[in-house]
């Protein structure tokens, strides 16, 4: 997070234009003179705490483009201190081609967006790898992590604890099946550091994204060990943030944090060349050059921008959008056969994804996934699968008009020239 | 993203249920038989373009819940072949007082989430953080960078390039302005691999998150260079993924990329015990136990769900969702002092946003952040102050639930019991 | 890799003094035209074999400082192309108290070194340590990894060789013990990237570091399953790069690449006044800001300088002094406890360390492995036990002077000024 | 660092063999009983000196093996506590014909190691780069950070202090160089992470490493900062682990430490067949599988070993054998021309490396030097572009084993049957 002197210069003197130093500390000053008056608590969605809510709120011209006096009693499980909602514009690109595991046909993408040239890109991807077949795509594992944490006085104790949770595990599985018809527990995993204990409990989470089944469940597991234990932690919680819940991380990229998918495509070069406008060297050339692009700025895989199609489909889908921080990492590989096609393949191992939960039973939200056929139970692997399919068709279109060089302007005109 | 054989073995049989390998293998073959029907590309936003539109689609019970037959030509230059909106229940937490270098006063969060308990979450939080006087908020830098790459046949030829291009690089900044009367070049880094360059085009773009505006910036200054240089690169292209767009990486973390903000607080013990139910010690205790989780699972920085309140703001205020990839990114610092005191701050680097362009027009994104005082040009700076302000207030509130162990709980009850 | 344009334009005029750039690129042209004559290939040590080899040497003032005529045949198995020894100094720090798993006693520690006031840092520390009754020590778990690769047309087959595989794994254990009387294969995890398998096999290697081993195991199991499987992979390779060797990476500090050792100490604040003169709360200070500088500079793990010991003790004891790479990472922590104690961990997760085999045979490194009394078999657990206390005890010893103030004198008295 | 449960049942068992739990608490145990006998401080090498503190060391059945009774008093100011020296065993590789900006011939490579078939391998690896004209090599940038940190009660006071720094920051230079005749200040960077500052502060340190140069020239700094600004730090310390010292680091590996050299050869096909017995597509395809494989893992840049020439030339010429964790990083790149001839690049940024100071002017590591023609002044540059070409060499090598399948066969061979 460092700064260069001269641009520190440069951004002392914006900050200090008009104004000295100390006129800088004095507006840093903790307030406690003024008074505060605290926005009113609420789970009600009815149009009277809505209304009540707004009389809280100055300075809006038009406040019926958030609430128009409708009845949002719907949205009562899933928000508090509801105003009214926000409109996404959304988009159809593709459909896109599956040959899964668990996904198969052609699959309408709706992706919920306000960036201009995001669906045209994804949608002259989802063609060019539909006319080519389709994609093949496979998921290969599954599984969410909740990590309580144990610190205690020493190491020895430390290792006591673990050994007796070592000895009591399989009554674990049993003690968080309780909490939970779809959560199963996998495996616990211990991360000792020092007199610190991390247990990595392992889920699979049925169709859900499932965060809070985990919770609940770890909670239990913990609530056992605390009460039949004979070593009691100094302190413990319930999460110790080695999850890699809502972030990036290598431990979820090395393993898996949701759903871990692969897919593939193999596209002839005149495919390429029709839609694309380039050849497949050329985008290999443009792999090679952005892989090492990433690996030269530390990014967490090599990829290109999963974090576009997952954030659109995400909010559409009614998943947890903030868990594009820890979805859109992954590795994208371009090579080229000896006949000229080009052989594109995306893994995806953290997509934590659902059709059930969350907000997925929201009005639109749900209309969304029944526009893929993917609502409900049953649907998350196919849903997963369909996710990753499409980040490829975003990396396939966006390498394409990086390499054809007309990036710039499909961006420039779809955006500033409507 | 390696599986263990034991794990593996239940993902195949899971896989492999009711069939064998081959008719997995049957499935994943490319499909160039059966017919493929394109959604038809459009810009157009009226009520027959969208119609039209949805003669494509099948299976949705409750097409109203996308398109009720409204105008939607204001989202036209946003989207393409639109069919409609989502709505995202939009709720308010706070108000959260700010002291900052440019934000200053208490200002409303409207956050869009369909995520139970987040907003009860941040409300508390900024309660706290207000009534010990608000956060001091201080933008210590910020620019967004576009990082063209070249390539040449010989490293010999790269360095000729580079000093070419160091000898000229004052007109960059000409040709740079030439495009935009926002986006302003700050310098350019070079980043050598082999015989490949990176340039790493450093800007700042006003209000404005400023993506596009970069974009077009730099292809000015590629087409520039590549029409005056004498070395000509075997091929190149105008963003060679480093730039760390969309995505997590150590570089942008490390340097900035939208803007960096610091944000800090003080807060009694006396609020800690009244509105949290813990203790500052515990409180350290859990900050010191997090961190190293965050070291131990290679997160980029270390803090809890900056994510969270990030995707939820830029959700609601028009900011490019994708983003969250990359902004969700930094460090969380608490510290007991010798009052008891907790001192808690938190520095988001990445934070790319903007009060003008993008998605910040759109009706119910302008209304959003008219909530906050803070649409339009002059206030970019104040709302990234304000939603990092925002993040530590999500940071202090999810500690003191865990630290109170009662962070589970709260979930459940918000999520499942209503 | 990037520097910025004004630090390239110093760098560009440093080598450009007295010269064009067409003269540098005439420097940096391929020479096919002067004759090379090649360094004579040759595993004899003996005296002619290695005076035969100083004639192709020239312009040493004094050679008999690398080779003085002595027979040098002990050194036969593990060199080539001999032409004498280099003499690392080699000084004693501690003796350090361990009480663990393995270890258990005061064991004198044997640095080679040429940096000055390194072993007196260290030589603090332990005695600092010892004093306070010693380090407990832990060996939480061990594994060396070899990463064949398997590269197929599609996932298709990807999928059916992995499923082979899952289904005679068994068979791989007798092939692995056939090849070796030490190293034990534990599991095999599965790392698929599209159409890429990494297998990550994991064994244990009783007393040896055991990356020959591991190799020759991985290479009988790979024979065998290309000889046996159905599914031939377009190629493969016996190591792929997804083992750690030879660097750090995230997956190793995540898991374990040769041993995982915990230490701690509680250190009295007398002691620390004392031998440290510092105070405790001034070094857990400069452990929260030190560990925040390792995340904000994106080191693997927080830690100070593991490398300086296990560099210093792995060419004394011959353990393959490439391999600081990937060791020398960890985590320390330091807690002031309510008696104003220090708490001090170590948490060393790659040691990849062994008491035999490599070059633990020669003369001058069995023995300072018998200095500790830990020379040959069955003391590679303790060896790992003491390298992890010498770890901590370099910590403690340079966190003391830097919060002491007197850090920089130490090193300019002892380097400059003798 | 985690253990599945699996696992750490297996090492369950092995730690709780022929014991209970609590007899391995017990031997964890702090011992305070039992007398600890010190070993004497001492900087002194004369014989006299020597041979007392052999009398502190028992069990060793050779000790000439490392002490013979030799005078070794020019070792003192290199080390404390001496018993004598440890031999490491070293051969020649090469020459390695190298064209750069500052080497400039045919060199050979002394390489210490106790590890067969390193030698071997570089060896090889030297003839094929030199048949092919040699490699091209180019020292991009150079710099040498100390990273003091302060600690402030405020964000307030934090700017405040930076502020000055940045008005007073040309004073700086002149307080650096009167440190020192070879160090220069370049820039000050500023990393504000809340309330605390790590001042980046970048030098060049002429032909030394320069660690102990930086160090001082930065207290220096320091102690004319404290002295003369108005605003007091709480704490500070002359490093706070931000400048990547015996560690790899993102930041380190992107920008530079020490210095960064790009080198690079074209080797035609018929060479690859001869000495490498494979095929340049093959070679390629390894490339491609092994960057991957070191994303997939985590790895800072993609590379294949360049920690084996570079701990055995820091051993052989004097360098701080430590810094191999944080040299040992950078990125190696294949790729196939149009005439199948092979394209192979490594750049590496952090070779902190010198032909003075440090253990440079000792005896046989003058020698090694020597027979580079690269000892002393005006030599490091191309001392750095010459440990570059040797890493290209082992990567060349090592690739085409892998590549030829006859890695395993060679390992086995020269270390098990000789």
């Amino acid at each position: 997070m460092a700064t260069n002197s001269k641009t520190l210069q440069e951004m002392a003197e914006i900050i200090l234009k008009d104004r000295s130093i100390d006129e800088v500390r004095d507006a840093l000053e903790p307030n406690c003179h003024d008074a505060y008056k605290r926005f009113p608590n609420g789970n009600e969605c009815d149009t009277q705490a809505i209304s009540k809510r707004w009389q809280h709120i100055d300075g809006v011209t038009s406040p019926e483009n958030i609430y128009d006096g409708e009845d949002l009693q719907v949205y009562k499980s899933n928000i508090e201190n509801c105003i009214g909602t926000v409109k996404i514009p959304v988009g159809i690109a593709g459909p896109l081609r599956v040959n899964g595991t668990f996904a198969k046909g052609d699959y309408l993408l709706p992706l919920a967006t306000t960036e201009a040239a995001l669906i045209a890109s994804y949608h002259r991807g989802a063609v060019v790898i539909s006319k080519a077949g389709g994609c093949s795509a496979i998921l290969m594992s599954e599984g969410v992590t909740r990590s309580p944490g144990f610190a205690f006085k020493t190491i020895s104790d430390m290792i006591s604890f673990s050994h007796w949770i070592l000895m009591h595990r399989e009554k674990f599985y049993e003690v968080a099946e309780g909490t939970s018809n779809h959560g199963r527990l996998q495996d616990i995993r211990f991360a000792a550091e020092g007199n610190h204990l991390y247990l990595l409990c392992d889920f699979t989470t049925g169709d859900a994204a499932g965060q809070n089944m985990v919770t609940i469940a770890t909670q239990a597991i913990c609530e056992y060990i605390i009460q039949n234990t004979p070593i009691t932690p100094e302190y413990w919680f319930v999460e110790a943030n080695a999850s890699g819940d809502k972030k990036a991380t290598a431990q979820s990229f090395m393993t898996v944090r949701g759903k871990k998918v692969s897919v593939e495509v193999i596209i002839p070069e005149k495919l390429i060349q029709r839609f694309l406008h380039t050849t497949t060297e050329r985008m290999v050339d443009y792999w090679r050059m952005s892989a090492l692009g990433g690996v030269m700025t530390g990014s967490i895989g090599v990829q290109g921008h999963y974090a576009n199609c997952l954030a659109a489909m995400f909010i559409a889908c009614g998943q947890d959008a903030a868990c594009v921080a820890e979805a859109a990492v992954g590795i994208t590989r371009f090579e080229k056969r000896e006949d000229n096609s080009l052989y594109a393949t995306a893994t995806l191992p953290n997509m934590i994804v659902g059709t059930v939960g969350g907000g997925t039973k929201l009005p639109s939200q749900q209309s969304a996934l029944q526009i893929m056929q993917l609502a409900g139970n049953g649907n998350s692997k196919a849903f997963a699968e369909v996710c990753a399919g499409a980040a490829l068709a975003g990396e396939i279109s966006i390498i394409g008009s990086l390499a054809a060089g007309d990036f710039t302007r499909a961006h420039h005109d779809l955006a500033r020239q409507r």
